[in-house]
Formats: structure tokens, C-alpha cells, sequence
């Protein structure tokens, strides 16, 4: 497994081919941006059900407290996580090169059964599940809050200066 | 597990929830008319994914050459299945009242990646899942054929019979 | 504000409309469930503004960790709480009656753009939403890791029941 | 803020990002066309809420008559500065490069709850925005009411020639 | 032609048929609330082309100011007399029994190419373009503009006082 | 009028824009294939819509039998030509490029409301209507049906040929 | 073969299903208002594929003009007939109970290749196909023309009827 | 007919159209790496009906055991198949030039009625197409059982590489 500070890692982010690489590591750079230990990886619902079916069961064991899971088409990796772990599931549509401009991603991942959520965010949008992961952690670390507002007040000042430059 | 015949059952009929049944039932009803041994049980991805991985590991060692899987809204059953088991998977997409009118049904059950098949029939089309495992069973069993060749002219009689009484 | 144990109200339940309450009680009944403080409320995006404003701005100082938000639609109340403050939004999409079978509900939550992630459940999910929710609070309190898991395994017994029962 | 002639603005033109402007511009073109007076920024209602607020409640006071606003993906920034202000808000949906095809940016601007209307134009026919903001001066003033009457004269010419030529 | 106060009618409503009545009634009772003269009608499209000729290009010179059309399935109407006279036209899509769950009705009113704009509102949403109406008017009308700040803050208070009531 | 042996057309082909020739030809050249008079020429029912009127109007008693019309978006070029002229209208939807993906298209020219039908065929499918049309004129000319019989054994050894290749 | 006044016959009504015919019927009592002999019948593609074969076959033979098929979910029978014959042959999409909200329906049949045109009509528009099978045979018979002028009128005189009583 | 081992052949590849080659070669690579015997040729339902039923009728008594039926837009060829033939005949959804994003194409190919089924895969999915064959064909030759379980093996082995290399 591949894994980046993963001794004390405390999001998982896996993706179920290679190929939704591009996507997820916005996820990845966004956790990096706050300082949050993370480990990436593939882990594919369908090509290694076992191995998934393992992640999912130690992630809580070894310390993850969130996990982001990426996949497209008929994407059933981020549920199959969520029914096995207790830790809340970040799931991200990826438009896949099979995917029907994305609507099945969506679908796969947003509509899961009453008993186990799985928190979609939008097609593509591993940034926003990074930044969702980093809000969950901050319930309970006041830094990342402190610095979850600096990220805000960026965007803000940043949408200003685009004001002021037109 | 509720089974009917299961001693030498050739399909197994999975659901999602109990509450599928009332679709799922037709699936059934067909392999009985045709004389094939079949057994029929809840299984839940999401709720048993357990329950779920031994099911469909062990089906093929059971005797079991076909499984009809059915589940509605983000349906992983049929997909998860197959992606344990060499068995082919037919997915019967149910339009259950959590599903947006059985898109999201269709779309996580037929939008499979390469590799991992699960034959799709249309939403609710149960009945036509028992017939197309019995077209499965028989390419090796010419008496199904044979049966289904009858069943065939049966559907052709009775339009004729309903274009005469037109 | 209609609260419920607000004094020390750990996830806040808003909803755009009061005919929005017998989806969002789902939420609350979750909570209550797992002993988890909430207060519940309706606040508008489009009717009250200023009152979601000030919701939003205060949530984080008043205690509260996470906000739960429904609405249907053009449902701009979860996006527009995920801008103002840092806390998790749990969005629900509600099909309301005014709601294009809750496609515009589904897309106005969930596509959400890079910086502001609102984490989307299923169309009129908000049991999901209550049960996120609780996981996110886990993920600092391992009572409420322990009671998620002994829901989880109950699940599991429901469905291994009405497999029994078939 | 940019302001062209914003001293005495009628019409102001605001959009969720930069990105927008491609779009947008053409609503400037037109009023700027048609002799009108307005100013254009940009205005997020996700990264810049309170200026979101703000340009919304001052927008009366300051002397504008209409309010042209354009976004993409989950577009909350018509209907909330619809929800702000009194005066007429017409809502451009951008087929933005996170929108799926166009519909999120359609749905979530159109499908407004009875109380807070937006005047929806197509998907990214900032074009018909300017006209449809000229159109609503215009019933205050003549000069621009025969104005209009040209442009649609004009509009007509354009089609005979372009018939003429084939 | 059926006409309420039409003497001095400043908004006409029309539709496309008399099935739409019960949808439209909604905007004549908002501008009857807000004091607005209008006059209300059937004018189909489809089967009265000329008399909807003959409607819009009349309109102007009788004093009309705004026309609200409202119109289902394939909705030719608002599209059609916007094609004709230089007054905004406000466009209901209608949900009539043979509209595809209002798909088409949205499609045909709002999808106008450039050059030829139509205000569009929500799906049977004829409430708002009442209120739209009375928004263009109060563009030169401060009357209105009183009147309608007021009917928001009644909004607000029917929101607060269903929180209260929570 | 850009006119090809208008002096004796039986087909008259318009488009609601120059821009959309490159689909529409395809329907000429059908045409003159099958030696059938033919007129093509550009009528917005939007930008000229007089000239519309006087061309649905003037149709049949100038000796046409059959009007095709294409057009995009909220295209109601087809649906208003059948509102005024009892010949048969074949409806064209073009994939324009201010068109959702054609959705629009279609739905605004298919679904047309009783009483007043349009034959419309697939998205940018000229060709087909330049076929539909020769096939009822063929109705009462046994020389085109027998052209028509011939056209459809070429595309018959066409299949065979390109069978035979691979 | 069910048959009204099938001797002379010039328009075939053909249905996939006899639980069609409370659609269908209204393509007959169309033509019977015209005085328009036609015959009607159940012909299955999937169940009856070589009765479907024969009648489209001997169709012009047998003297038919004009072919109206109607079919719901996956419905193969117009685009077959259309296949076989030189007929036009127009098509009528049916919400069938097994039918995705009559999209399956109408993509089915409108889609058709380039070379076998189906004049497609609304969802459910049976009327409007007896309509279109009258306006081909008044291609030839001018008394049919009278009669659809005389059709129209009616049509305008209820609208105005219509508006008259409101 | 083009044939690759069609002495023999056990699986029967049909396409409606050239054009759908690159495409549907995916099914016969995956049977050839299989040592499964296959046919391969162009049959188009609406071009050659009377080709596509001689192909259907004869398909059993030649020795194929499952036909794999590929086409786009109003996709008919492996419903009309499956209606002829009492072979199980699996669908694929081609994204041809002339589909809806390919909507068109999985609609008319998956929502068979009720008597008829075809084993749908996901959109361009040949793949799987070919590996469904092979898994039909493999419940009654343990040799191929064998061999899928080794490339069920050989996926895992791929995904673990990729993860190893991240």
C-alpha cells in the first residue's frame, strides 16, 4: 500500500482504479494543505472485493478516523465501505471514461438505503471531501477550525481581488 | 435460509430486503413452471455484507449455476456478488420507494466496469430474469429448450388469441 | 426556535419549511436514539435570510458540531450554511411537492463548487443524515463508536430475521 | 468593486465567479447596446456571502432596477439575492465546467419556491438577460420601448437576408 | 375575452387552455392582492395562432405593460408571443396531464434562442410570476415597491412564527 | 426565397437558422435523389414570425404537399407551421449548439398537444425526413414507392457488402 | 385479424399489446370522424415476430396507405414495420405500466437510424397519429383537406368558446 | 458472413452496423482469450430484417449457444433477437454517433417486456459481453469455470500492482 505518513494516518483515501488518480489527489493535496496525516491507495470493490472488505474492516482499528473513497460507473465502493466501518464515508462521483456523463456515479454513491450513509459530495469534487474530512476532524480540534476560517477568509479575499481586477 | 428445494436448488434468488419479494416472487414463480430447483433468501449488501461475501463464495461449491440478484435505489448487490463469484449474475433492478423512479437502480446495477459482468434486465422484470436463466441452464439441458420453445409459442398464441377477441 | 435539549445541543436540525418536518424527523428520532443533544428548527434560505445568516454565524459559538439541513427544490439552504460557517452541513434533499421528483432538490445540494462542501445524503434520507451525523461525533467519542456498531449488528440480525422468516 | 457608468447604474450584472464573465459579458454588451447604464462584478454567494448579502440589500438604494446574476453547478446566487432584495432578479444558469451538462445550473436557479421568483433565462443566455432587463425598463420608457422594436426589426432583417442567401 | 378590471388591464394572463386555470389562477390572485389591474384568458397557441397574433401584438397598444403565459408539454405560447410583441413575457411551464413530469413544459418556455427572451419561473409556479410581474412594475411604481418589501416581511414572520410553533 | 424548382416543390424544407444547413440538407439531398421538387429556405419562427404565418398560410395553396422544418432548443418552427396548415408537418430536431444535449430539441417539437400532430423523427435526422416525406408522397405515386422499395434493397446489400468485408 | 371495414381499409392501427387499445383507440375514432376506413389489431414484435413480419409484408399490398403502431418500454414495433415496409409508418410511444415515465417508450421509437424513418408522435398521442394518417391521405384527397380545415376550425371555436366562458 | 472459427462456433457476435466494430471486437478478443469458438458479422434488424430473422431461426440448430448482439440509438437488434431465438442473447448499448449520450441505446435494449429478456450490459461494455458468454458457458465446462477464475485472479493481481505503485 502506498501510504504517506501513514503511521499516524487519520484519513483513508482510496479509489477504485488507477486511473481516478487525477481526481483524488485533491483530496490528498487539500489534506496536506491543513496538515492532516493521510494514506492513498486503490481498492477496487470489484476486481478485490477481499482486499476492500479488509480495509474497511481495520481502518478504525488502525486509527483512520475518516475515509474518502472515489470511484465512477456503478460505483459501490464508497457504500460497501460504509456497511462495513463504523467511521463516516466521504464518497466522490468520479466521471469516469465508462460513466454516463457522471449521472451513474452519482446515483450509486448519493442513494444509499436508510442505515448507511454515505456523505456525497459532487461529481469530481475530491477537494470538497478533503475539506469535509478536515471539518469532521475539526468537531473535535479547535486548530483546524482556526484554520478551516483562514481557508474560508482566503476564498473570500480571493473572489474580492477578482472583483477588484475586472 | 428459506429455501425451496434447496437440497439441488441450480439458482439462487437474493434480495436486498424482504420488501423486494413481491417483485422478486416472479422470478421464482417462472423457474417452478419450469421445473428448475431453486432457493430464494434475503441478502443485503449494505445491512449483511458478510452474509453477502459468503453467499456469494460459497454458491458455486453449492451446486448453484445461476444467481438472480435484486435490489432497488443505490443497488451494490448484483454487483458485489458478481465480483465474488464466477457464476453469472443476472441484476433485476427493483423500483422500491426509496428509488428515483428506478434510475439509480438501473444505473448501479448495469453500469458495471469491464471485468465484472451482471446481465440486467429491465426494472422490475423478474419474470424475465427466471427466463433467462432458464435460457442459461438451457445450453446444456435441450428438455429446457425444448420448454422454452413451447413457452414461446405460448406468448405468440395468446396474442393471437387477444388480436381474434379485438 | 423550538429546541430540544438546546442547552447543550451537540447537531443542529434546520429545514427550509415546516411541511419539510415529517422527512426531518428522521433525523431528530436518530439522534434521540443514540442520546445525542440536538435542537430543531425552520429556517428558511429564501424566506429568512437574514435569521440563516445569523443561524449559521452563531452555530459554531453556541456548541454546536454539526449541522443537519433539508430542504427542497431549488434547495439553497445547505450550500448557503456550508458558506458562513466552518462546522460539516449535512445536506438532505427533500422531494417536496413543488420538487421535479426530487432532481432539482438532488443537484441543488449536492453540486456544491471547490471550497464549500456540503455532505449530501439520499433523496429524503434524513435518517442517514441523523446516523452521519452520529458518526462524525464518533469519530471524538468511543461510546457513540460502540452504539454505532451495536446498530450496525442489529441491522444485520433484521435482515438475518426476515431471511428466517422467508 | 469594477463598475462601468456605476454612478448611475440601472442594472447590475454579477456572477459566482471570474469564469463567468465569457458568459456574462454578453448582458453588458447588449446594455451597453441599447444605451443602458450598469455596473458588473463578481459576487459568490458560497465564498463572499456577506457581500453577497450586502450588494442585495443595497441594491435599491443605490438606484439599480434590475439585477442580472449568473452561476453555475448548485447556483444559489440568483435566488438568494432574489430572497434580499425587492427588485426583479433574472437568474442566467452557466454551463460552468463543474456543471453536469447544464442541468444542476438550470434546476437549482429555476425551481424556486413560491414567494421568491427568479426570471430564469436559457442555459447561458446572458444575451437574453440584457434584452429581458432592457425589455423591463422599457415599460417605464418609451425611448427604449422603440428601441426594442428595432432590435427585433433588426432581428427579422437578419433572417430574410440570411434566407435571401441561401 | 374574459377580462377582470380590464379597462386599465397592466399585466395579461394567458393559456394555453382552460385545463391551466387552476395553475393560473395563482398569479391573478397576487396581483389582485398587490392591486394590480389585469385581464385573464385562453389563448392557444396551437389552435388559435391567429387570435395569439392578434393577443400580442395588440397588447403593447392597449396598455398591457408585462404578459404572464403559461403552457404545457410542448409550451409554444410564452416563446411565441415574446416572438411578437417588445413586453416582457413572464413564462409558466405547466405540469398538464400530457406533459412528460413537466420536463417539456420547462424545455419549450425556457431553451429560447438569443434575441428572444422569456422570463421563466418554477414549474406551475404561476404565484411567482404574479410577483415577478409586480416587480417589473415597481420598477416605476414605488407603491409596489413598499407593498412588496412588505409582503417579504410577512413572509419572514410566517416563517418565525412556524419555527415558534416547532 | 433561395428556391430549387420551386415553380412546381411538393416539399417545402425550412430551418429556424441559417446555422442549421448543414443538418437540414440532408433532407434536400433525399429529395433530389428521389426526383422530387423541392424548396429550401430559412423561417425563425421566433425572429420573423410573420413571414412564419404567411409561409404556413400560403403553403398548401402554392402547391406544396408536405413541409419539413428543423430547428433547436425551444424550437417551435415545427409545431406553430402544423398550427396554421393542415399539410403534414415533419419535424426536424437539430442538436444546436445553444441546444441541451438535443433534449430540448426534441421534447419542444415532439410533444405537441391533441389536435395539432407533428411527425417528428430523430434528433438531426433530416435524411429521415427527406425519406418520410417521399414516402407519402409515394402514397399516391406508385413510381416513388417503387424507388423507395428499390432505395431500401440497396441499403439491404450495403449491410451484406460490409458483412462480407470484415 | 379484428377488422372495421377492413375491405378497403387504408390505414393498418397495429398495437404491441391489447392493453394498449384504451390508447390506441383514439387513432380509430379519429379516422372514423374522418370517414377514414382502417382496421385495427394486435400485432407483437417480440411475441409475434413472424405475424409482425407478415403484416408488414402484405401491408401495401392489402391496399393500406398509411401504418400506425404504438408501443410502451422497449417497443421494437414501429421501427420493425418501418423496417419492412415502404409505408410511412408513424409511431405512437406508449406509458406503458412497464414503462420508465414513457422515456424508454419514446427514445425507442423516435431514434430510428438513418434510412427507416418513424413519424413519431406525442407520448400517449394516438389522436394526433389519426390525425397525421389523415393529413398523408389528404396529400391526395382534397376532400380530407376540407375536412381538416373544418377540424382545425372547430378547434380555434372551442378555444374561443373557452375563453369566452371564463 | 465473415466467421473466425465458425465450424464450430459457439458464441455468435452480431452488430447492427459496421460502424459498431471497434466497439463490439472488445467481445470476440475476451472469447478468443477464453479459447471459446465465435462468429462475428454485421446484421442490422432494420436494414436486413429478413437476414436478422434467418440469422435468429438458424442460430440454435448451427450449434451457437448465446448470441452477443451489439447496437445503437433505437437499438432493436437484440430485443428482436431474443424475441426469434431461444439462445439467451446478451445486449450491449453502443454510444453510436446518432444516440443521446447513449441513453437511447440502453433503453430500447434493456426494457424488454415481460417473456423476452436480454441480458443487458453497461454502455460499450462488450467486454463484459464476452465475459458473460464465457460464464454462461461455463456452467456446464468446468475447464472455463477454472479460467475465469484465474482472470478474476489476474485482475486482483493488477489492482494490488497499481496500489504497490502509487
Amino acid at each position: 500500500m502506498s501510504q504517506e505518513n501513514s503511521n499516524s494516518a487519520l484519513v483513508g483515501i482510496i479509489m477504485g482504479s488507477k486511473s481516478d488518480l487525477p481526481v483524488m489527489q485533491d483530496a490528498a493535496d487539500v489534506l496536506k494543505e491543513f496538515g492532516i496525516n493521510y494514506e492513498i491507495t486503490v481498492v477496487s470493490a470489484h476486481r478485490t472485493p477481499e482486499r476492500m472488505f479488509n480495509y474497511a474492516k481495520d481502518a478504525q482499528g488502525r486509527g483512520l478516523k475518516v475515509i474518502i473513497a472515489g470511484a465512477g460507473g456503478a460505483a459501490h465502493l464508497p457504500g460497501m465501505v460504509a456497511s462495513i466501518t463504523t467511521l463516516p464515508v466521504i464518497g466522490v462521483p468520479v466521471k469516469s471514461s465508462n460513466s454516463i456523463d457522471g449521472w451513474d456515479s452519482i446515483l450509486s454513491i448519493l442513494q444509499m438505503p436508510n442505515g448507511i450513509p454515505v456523505a456525497t459530495v459532487a461529481l469530481n469534487a475530491a477537494k470538497n471531501a478533503g475539506l469535509l474530512a478536515t471539518q469532521i476532524l475539526a468537531t473535535a480540534d479547535d486548530t483546524l477550525t482556526v484554520k478551516m476560517q483562514a481557508y474560508k477568509d482566503d476564498l473570500r479575499k480571493k473572489v474580492e481581488e477578482s472583483a477588484d481586477s475586472l
